[in-house]
């Protein structure tokens, strides 16, 4: 049974393994002080071009979240984000837990775009009897695998700096939606558009670790505070600055990223090609093909992955997810049972 | 200019302030433990049919609402509500400032219904990624002036003890719902439909205070801690104590309650007459007419009262309230004006 | 039996009552937002010679605490305080609630020097395994009766705008401390030398009711929000503004205060004239007499005050208030009382 | 420059690593239900004898800390710790930013007895104006090295049972004290005198890992919400579950804290026949020897340590930590310098 249910069903890529053996006994200072995240930190820095970003490593991107947002607001102050974003579906009430209502806009592709924001600002004007927008959220890709266009980016870039507003962009698959064949956004663009952001590694190769970039450093004061007060400061912060130097120091991250977007349109393009059609088009390393009960039923026999929602009596979207680590092998096998269930 | 704007525009009733009067000399243990509390809280007891109910005083709705809720539910539980609910609408946040989740349904009378939950319950399944909803929050009347049948509560609260959901009312207006034409519902009988509810003062003649009532005394376990942690204990409970005394010694609540509706339901009955619909039906003190913007215009000239919201170019819903201080020349005076800018 | 057991036993003062009567059918907007509370504001400001604060008015003294430190601080900053400071010792953990360490000083007079808290700095620098110290917190007068001297307080403030620390003054008690015989700070000093403070209504003559001045408005951004996110706004705001208008239209809140304060003298001069000791020098409306077991024993048996702590196996400290309330035949009857059991 | 300022200057023991790579390109599901994972925890309760404990991997002790207290407690109750308790003081508030009082208790031996509670819940029984305390907080072995025994542990474990307190132990360094010379518990003990425990793989050979036991399953109700909302749940939890297999497959981690702790007692053994003594009687892998200050300078020119505090003029306390990567010939040559300095 081989899983398309997630990014994260293997360890790491093994080039992040071997140097964790290889320095292993080196002695190094505790709490991220250590010479391998001051050296990661250095080469993101430049990737993104902002000599000036402060940047931490964490363990996870619900850490990330809930520590970066209730680092940046006061207590009234709220998240606007899409009805899929990761803090409101998926995040157990992690935002919340820090006393930030999230107000939600109901999207057909988990994007954002100042409209509604703008909406947003107008339903909550009636001050002090509710929230005060304060915060943006965004992902890239999205939850549901669509990415940001350069020029969607800078007009929701710019509508918040109008509106006072943080846009703060989620990077769990920053990778896969930079690698993406329809992307037109750098690392540094990001960088650029939004106050702060963070790298997802986690969910592309790394054994755990989200890389947060502050873009103005006065938006990072006492940062290392809270992350302490979250108990988000390993002791061995070696191991976090160890990965993203992997990663980043011959742009590992992103042929890993590649590699998994084109395992994904390899299997979407034999769905397209079977007639199914999808919930939102296909471009990164998730995908969401509308497939007969029938078929997905054939298909979970042999492979593992997620059921979405059922569209009617007859059709069911799915998930479909690959990674850093799917084999090709394994996608070829996959498209084959296709071929032959639907057939 | 006279005010239709809101039930809270004047003091106190007469007799409550006579009362204050007459007691003020008179030394009295503080917190809450008052000679006049204690007397309140045994009328209370007794009107509820429930001599095991816990009763607290406190100050104002929203102080309620938060301390109810945070008392009863642990870091990942959240909250189900109408989205027009007080919590969610006119609250500052004030739930989630306490870490919960409030989970809102659309509705187009501000009532919840078990089907209602049912899908909430059902979108909140993927364990341990969401929220676990546990408590219902409902209003009667409602924030747009509707009421609860017996029918409605008794199925709610059946669906509720099913599905181990606390059944929380809000009765910031009670006693405008239980004295509405259409009631059939009693105090009592929100006693026993729900776990924990509370009586709106402050709405209703008081100065200030609610008063807030657990069904089931272990509920209520350390409950005083909560109030004093929370801000809402009064070093002068007196002030509360003596208020809902007088309001439930001879029933004064109720007939307080009941005028404001009559004078509401006068204002309601010309609209008809005069040819407009409503957002809602009016029952209660509080009415929603669709009315030209041109009328709008012109009674805000001599009256105040809220714009809700816009229906299209011409018309818009606008929300008018009456109270047990409403005098009926005033509603008179007001039907007059409104015949003439509509003739 | 008599009651010295505290300043809230009784109602509130008469004019008081008076006014809320005289204004009761007068129609107001509500939330802070009506002429009463415009005027009481504006005359604030006047006595504290200070245009530009921020003045808010809210039900009482735990309620005032946590909404300011909790607007004032972030998430990972702390508050220096006495032990015997009312938000560590009163407040049921109310500050922690909001998520603050409070960091305490063992004091013999309840009061805060800047070497304090300079020992206090130096124990927290060990970033960021540990809060940041960031807001000193002081009552005036102490929860042990003592006050602040003009020279401790202007120390005290250097030095916490040298430390970039807030200075924030809990006045529950704040008109008896500026009405003692060897007090010399004036109410313009208090605004002066602190960034925040509060004015107490509820332990001297009114229902309830505090004063909060923000000196500096920029610390009083969106507090509005505040209020109503912790339940503070109280819907009918008028109460509060009502009766700080009666209190300081004239200066009845200093002439209650001394009132208080001479009650407690008189009492304080006979027992010392028995040859007892106290606690802390008696100089405001609590004192706390060093008694005789058998004597506090029979004292009790007419009248009600608080055993403070043993001091050994026959002496005990008791804490005895005095208010605006007090009546000076009861103050004499209690000296004769006292004079009969100790002969 | 080597270095005994931590335990955890190193990576991870061999052996875990290798089991890293070996198993990295299995897939696994994710968020802690790996197989890994389930064989490890079934081992551990056979370790602790238990087959009914609910056990949770985490990163890192200040995030178990935070989670299980807030998890345990209700609002307004506190938790019980000695002053030098990790909670108190290295944690940059976690617990209190979770909304709870840490009630701190002097000690000399950084151990907590049933007086010392007592004391404390006669101190807060002025309800509702005080905290509860609910919580038992105690570290085996304790931030300044010492261990509890048996009979401490059972007099500790029946008070909290006779007063209602939960009792939790932090084992950062549980290896440390249950493999101490005088050591007279074994991990069965601790499960059985402890509401819940943890037993930390960070500072004894891990990358990161501590592993949390409640004893009684009912104290971990919904605990994986609680994992989720605090940021706590790995995707890739194999990473944790991997390491604890590893661990406790053949008691690795004894072997590991035992050699900790002779590296350490061999320099106790050297300092002693200096002629120093100890802040506390040295028995774990921390030990605080009293150094004259000259000699602590000439050592930090080849070593790193913590400088602990000064006693006198002359004299300070320092830390010296060893692990399970501590070499023996860098401890000899230590105790060959600490030799040439002093004499």
């Amino acid at each position: 049974m081989y899983s398309f249910k997630n990014d994260y069903a293997e360890g790491a890529h093994p080039k992040i393994l071997r140097k964790l053996v290889e320095t292993n006994s080196v002695q190094q200072v505790g709490y991220g002080e250590d010479d391998y995240s001051v050296e990661a930190k250095g080469i993101l820095r430049q990737k993104i071009q902002n000599p000036d970003a402060a940047i931490y490593f964490v363990s996870g991107g619900t850490q990330t979240n809930l520590i970066v947002i209730s680092s940046l607001l006061r207590p009234h102050e709220a998240i606007i984000s899409a009805k899929t974003g990761h803090i409101y579906a998926n995040e157990a009430g992690a935002i919340e837990a820090t006393g930030h209502r999230i107000i939600t806009v109901e999207t057909e592709d988990g994007k954002l775009k100042p409209d509604d924001i703008e909406n947003i600002l107008q339903t909550y004007s009636h001050r002090p009897h509710v929230v005060k927008p304060k915060l943006v959220y965004i992902s890239n890709s999205t939850e549901i695998g669509t990415i940001y266009t350069k020029s969607e980016m800078e007009r929701l870039s710019n509508y918040c700096k109008s509106n006072d507003l943080y846009l703060f962009l989620d990077g769990a698959r920053l990778g896969q939606a930079l690698t993406a064949k329809n992307n037109d956004l750098t690392l540094s663009d990001i960088s650029h558009y939004t106050d702060v952001f963070y790298i997802g590694g986690t969910k592309n190769g790394a054994l755990l670790g989200e890389a947060i970039i502050f873009n103005r450093i006065h938006h990072a004061t006492d940062f290392d505070y809270m992350l302490k007060q979250k108990g988000a400061l390993l002791a061995k912060g070696r191991l976090l600055g160890i990965q993203f130097l992997e990663l980043f120091r011959d742009d590992l991250y992103f042929s890993l990223a590649k590699h998994g977007n084109e395992m994904a349109m390899k299997i979407a393009y034999a769905i397209e090609a079977q007639g199914y059609s999808f919930l939102t088009p296909p471009h990164t390393n998730q995908i969401f093909p509308i497939l007969p009960k029938a078929v997905i039923r054939e298909l979970l026999r042999q492979y593992d992955f997620y059921e979405w929602k059922a569209v009617d009596e007859q059709y069911a979207v799915v998930r479909i997810i690959t990674s850093w680590a799917t084999e090709e092998n394994k996608v070829d096998a996959f498209i084959d049972s296709l071929k032959g269930v639907t057939s």
